[in-house]
């Protein structure tokens, strides 16, 4: 225990402890994000953070349509909204949604402050303390963090190449059943998956839904990289090809095909699911900004979006081949990665006895930074992985980076072969910084 | 019971029945609901709606700010952000509270999606199921709702024209200990009240932090609209008076003094309060929008928005004090009201055997409309009043529809005599619309 843990120098520094709810009590600032204010320094190559690349969208354009928003639109945009979202932009989310196959109304979709708070948000409206979550290994950081803050119970399902094994869910399924903790969410990115830059196979993805279907779980598809597609067709949204619509609640983000800063995502809901959801966001937030919401909407009217997603197509495609042709040229033997079609996100593996977490500070020593895998599981595996962010650094630094990084893990195995394997360390607190660290 | 309420109905429109977490259940849209989609008909004169006047801003001014933001910082406005919000926006905003007499550093202040979510993230972090609240009675009818969300109970203490009781407070204090479910936080709109449109005298505000500081109750000061006073000296914020900065968190808004469409509040926190704030917001949205953020901030640094605030406050001084002359003018004997200094709110009480709840369709049916005072209360009470708004229709209309409510409640008055009093109604939902209502 650190000095800093004990109760009696907590109760001098917060008065209010042992007042907060239960649920307050997972909340721990990572461990792990002091190492990244130091992969914030300009000298380090960054593959940590999922930040976009803004620096690509039209500035002018953009500031062009705010400006006109506030003349034309000003006493809507800076006034109170509805707790649903503004109606226009509900109509050109249907229209964004269509790109992937989905068919739906502006009536079931609710607009929150990016996806994130839609995940929030069906948190709050299902998840009673020891409900269980299925999720994908590894998942999402911050959904782990939010079915936690909710006192959710989480448990894994395995990926591979193709995505999550259908079978397995099923058993999980079977077994959480038998368990009597039966699983209220399916939660998934499909598409493109953060961190393992996988994506669920045309094949799986009817037999997925149809596990999902017959044991009664509600999928909860997140779906923020689905139009940054670098290789082959399309891919079609669960949500798409579901029996029903009460089936799946599809999330969707601007954030990554527009722009992240002005936080404007959205949930496709069954109708029931949806009208809850409208309470639980104006308890929340009373309404999200209708300035932000109208200006994408006018960016989606006015402005040739569908040319500027393929600007960001290009552009991360060329991040993407460098990082794998990095990767070919620089990784000692028995490093293995993914391949992603789409995304920003490669999964790389280490070799046995090797520890992604433990590695860190000499990494960022050697000026290149990492988000370590074990954040990205609920149950602490994942010593062996680290995610590789290809999406905001550019090409040359990219390939610099993964250079140091190559060069870190060999000296890691010729101390591994000297030494032997790094002891693993207690995990304390979420194991990954937030998207806005570089 | 209705039919809709019927189980077989409703497993029939919601296959997910069943499935949401007890706090869900609470989560009812309200029946007045649709009473006011029909005071949003131009014909109604509308005092329901709690919509600042945003026409009174400069447009112009206030599109260059965000043309110019994009252009400037655009790379920034435009990219996630931190959980805690810019830094140079906290520091803008502990100017602001300065002139409350509010002394505060940027690093214990946490942006939120307006005073709201640090409402909710506040219920989030302290409240368990069960847990007890206490509140003036009335009290703004969302922090009820964000409260129940959370599975918190409400208790009430009384107000008078001098704002709460400090007497009172103390005895239900005594009493929730005694009982054994003592309160752990004092909401509290302390100045310009909302629904009640009184302020808490300056004799009572010490009194006030006693008697929360002895019990150990942590408050919660809710201050939207402590910059906009008609009369008299300049109210000094509770938080500025506090024996220590550990005994009150403020929430701060920008929705009534610039543009609640920028959804930018805030709360200022006892330092491991304001961590735990945090983390929940970064679990909750990521990160407020820095475009939002950003914009206030320039508009603070670049604008005259002292003076604009001034503008603000002689417009609604005007429209208080033609809703003041108007409820002398029209209002029949033995219905009183409050005298706010500050606010938007004036709090009208009727008759003996009135009923503001049952009475509102015949007032929405005369092209007039308020919000029943039941919904400012957690238990039922306030059927006799009702919350009047000045801050949205300008003076000759607010003057036409106290005109027209007068002649309503004097028709009550008259079925009153001639038939006795209304029955009261079952409550169901909330019993008040959200601000965006005009």
């Amino acid at each position: 225990m650190q000095p800093d843990d004990s109760p009696e120098k907590h109760s001098t520094l917060d008065p209010w402890r042992g007042r907060y709810a239960a649920r307050a009590e997972g909340m721990i600032a990572s461990e792990v994000r002091a190492l990244f204010a130091v992969a914030a320094r300009p000298e380090v190559v960054s593959l940590a953070g999922g930040m976009p690349n803004v620096a690509a969208l039209p500035l002018e354009t953009v500031s062009a349509v705010m400006s006109d928003l506030v003349m034309r639109q000003g006493t809507v945009a800076l006034q109170y909204g509805s707790a649903q979202g503004v109606a226009s932009l509900r109509e050109s989310i249907c229209d964004v949604m269509a790109l992937e196959g989905v068919t739906a109304g502006p009536d079931d979709v609710v607009v929150t402050s990016g996806s994130q708070q839609a995940l929030d948000l069906i948190a709050k409206i299902f998840l009673d303390p020891g409900d269980t979550v299925v999720t994908e290994a590894p998942t999402y950081v911050t959904a782990i963090n939010t079915f936690a803050a909710y006192q959710a119970r989480i448990t894994h399902v395995p990926l591979d190449d193709d995505g999550v094994i259908p079978e397995a869910l099923a058993e999980t399924f079977a077994r959480l059943q038998r368990e009597g903790r039966p699983a209220k969410l399916f939660y998934t990115v499909p598409t493109f998956q953060n961190p393992a830059g996988v994506t669920l196979s045309a094949e799986r993805r009817p037999q997925v839904l149809d596990v999902c279907r017959r044991a009664g779980v509600l999928v909860v598809e997140d779906n923020p990289y689905g139009l940054l597609r670098y290789d082959g067709e399309p891919v079609r949204a669960l949500r798409a090809d579901a029996a029903s619509s009460h089936d799946v609640i599809y999330l969707g983000s601007f954030s990554k095909t527009f722009a992240a800063g002005l936080r404007v995502g959205w949930a496709l809901a069954p109708t029931a699911v949806k009208d809850k959801l409208v309470l639980a966001a104006e308890s929340a937030v009373l309404s999200q900004s209708p300035f932000t919401q109208l200006a994408v909407d006018q960016y989606l009217r006015t402005q040739p979006w569908s040319d500027q997603i393929k600007v960001f197509r290009e552009m991360y495609r060329e991040r993407r081949d460098a990082m794998l042709a990095a990767l070919t040229e620089f990784m000692p033997p028995d490093v293995t990665w993914t391949s992603p079609a789409g995304g920003f996100f490669v999964w790389a593996t280490l070799p046995e006895g090797l520890d992604a977490k433990a590695m860190l500070p000499r990494a960022t020593t050697a000026r290149v930074a990492y988000v370590p895998g074990s954040g990205f599981f609920a149950d602490g595996d994942g010593r062996a992985n680290m995610r590789l962010s290809f999406c905001y650094p550019p090409p040359e630094r990219i390939r610099e980076g993964v250079q140091r990084l190559g060069d870190v893990i060999g000296q890691e195995i010729k101390l591994r072969d000297t030494f032997g394997a790094t002891q693993p360390q207690p995990a304390r607190g979420p194991q990954a910084p937030g998207p806005e660290l570089p």
